[in-house]
């Protein structure tokens, strides 16, 4: 018997099958279109499998609320034809199996925490930086949600005094996701993020807000590891200057050795790569199953 | 039967006896001297009663890692005859009861769940502004610990434009605690805040950056309650005045009724007005019990 996995994505979505111990046996990814025809590829891919659950991590915000009447929906998108899209209920409707529903980033991160970089630990916050900015957080042993599920992405961040960019943040403008995300680099200095590779004044600015967020998630949520992934970082130079600049910003305020003296091994990359999400969403049937 | 509750301040000890409801039978209060000193009043107060569990909420940082050779300890405070006292040890060895230790505003946000604002909800903040700024968590039903406990007082804010003041946190300079606590407030106006309540510049100051942490926590936590009580916010025309900015800053991103439209409820002060600590601290004797 196996699991299915969904990481849906605003540019696409990546379908998996894979057993309880994270290995992936099969997977296809396709462009994510209208909701009908990418569903049908879904429903189509599945099929032929004898599925015991189905995960979805899944581009937001959705409704994670267990007693909300639109529970499992995809509401506010910018992305007009997902708007109050029932993504659980349409998987319902197909395949009658427990569905795990949770955001793509809090899927990598239950991903990474069973299998990869944050194994074993009882809290760990995932990042993406690509398209968007996204976080997704595990505490006290759990995915972290609330009233909503978080937005860490938007968080005020404090602007570099020779930064004079206005941010593209269409509800904040100059928040993080706003001045460090993929398309604000490419904004702000007209290219794309891989043709800026040998422009260090770029990845300098880059590491100084991504730090600077990083900082605040620590002293709001003391993850016990730091994992950081997406398009953007596949800019090797990145992660060093990075880790520099939290130590900078904490400045020896956070005792604790992780900190003071092994950044290294406290801030790093995906340990699955780039299967941290569909992973998570293999994790995320898991954990269906295991209700 | 009765529980007994420390709020154990830097400038001040409470100690109290209640029941499980969250009453208070009896309670003292005595200044932060020697450990010597100060414990042997802890211990003379609660010697009478027959206690079945004891609740610590302590001033910090705090060793709260249950694996931690050094759990229980106060460990690297300002105040120097505190640093490395072994605060659970001490009580254990005059009480042979439960011993619940956590942070003071840890502490109170428990309280405040169990018996104020945020009762029966599955996650709240508690924000005190007073000599310092300090933050407790609820998250998923449970207080929020990880690598540490949270320093969320300490986050990076964005500087009021017109602002030039340096700060006063001995680690940051900027930090919240250091642009926005009691003694900040002294500092840049040379007046207590209790001297400046006609001053309206000085309250639209300490709301912008007051609310723009408050915007942070709601994106990283996203809290179903938030609660700000300490010294400063006596202040009353400071609270109308921090919703105000808080839907500024997120500018209507968080799609959630409560906070579009109820902002009255959503962040509001101590239900148990100033018991809430005490009243934490009774909460974590209760715990200590059930666990
Ligand atoms: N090698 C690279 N260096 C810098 N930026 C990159 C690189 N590769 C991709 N990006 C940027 O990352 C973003 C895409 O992020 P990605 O995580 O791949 O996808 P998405 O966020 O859409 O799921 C784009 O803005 C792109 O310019
Ligand atoms: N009415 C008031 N208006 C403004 N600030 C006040 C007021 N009362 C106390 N404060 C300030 O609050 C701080 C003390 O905070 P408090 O919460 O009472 O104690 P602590 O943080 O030491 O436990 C002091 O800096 C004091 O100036
Ligand atoms: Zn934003
Ligand atoms: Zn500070």
């Amino acid at each position: 018997m196996y699991l299915g996995a969904i990481e849906a994505g605003g540019t696409k979505f990546v379908c998996a099958i894979g057993d309880h111990d994270g290995n992936i046996k099969e997977r296809v990814t396709f462009p994510t279109t209208t909701p009908e025809e990418t569903m049908r590829r879904v429903v189509e891919f599945f099929r032929p499998y004898p599925l015991e659950a189905i995960g979805i991590g899944s581009f937001g915000p959705v409704d994670l609320r267990r007693d909300s009447a639109t529970y499992g929906y995809i509401t506010s998108t910018p992305k007009q034809q997902w708007v109050n899209f029932n993504f659980v209920g349409e998987m319902k409707r197909h395949f009658s199996v427990p569905i795990g529903f949770d955001t793509d980033v809090n899927a990598a991160a239950l991903g990474e925490r069973r299998w990869g970089a944050a194994k074993g630990l009882q809290s760990c916050i995932y990042i993406t930086v690509g398209t968007g900015i996204g976080v997704g957080a595990i505490v006290e042993g759990n995915l972290l949600h609330g009233l909503m599920h978080p937005e860490m992405g938007h968080i005020l961040v404090r602007r570099h005094p020779q930064d004079t960019f206005a941010g593209v943040c269409p509800y904040h403008g100059d928040c993080l996701e706003g001045m460090a995300s993929g398309p604000a680099i490419e904004k702000r200095w007209g290219k794309k993020g891989a043709e800026l590779a040998d422009r260090k004044e770029v990845w300098e600015l880059e590491a100084f807000y991504l730090a600077q967020a990083i900082a605040n998630y620590i002293l709001i949520l003391s993850p016990e590891k730091v994992i950081i992934g997406g398009g953007v970082m596949k800019q090797e130079q990145l992660l060093p200057n990075i880790r520099h600049h939290v130590m900078e910003f904490l400045n020896g305020y956070v005792q604790h050795e992780v900190i003071l003296q092994k950044m290294d091994e406290y801030i790093v990359l995906p340990g699955l790569g780039d299967n941290a999400g569909v992973c998570g969403a293999l994790a995320l049937a898991k954990q269906a199953l295991d209700e």
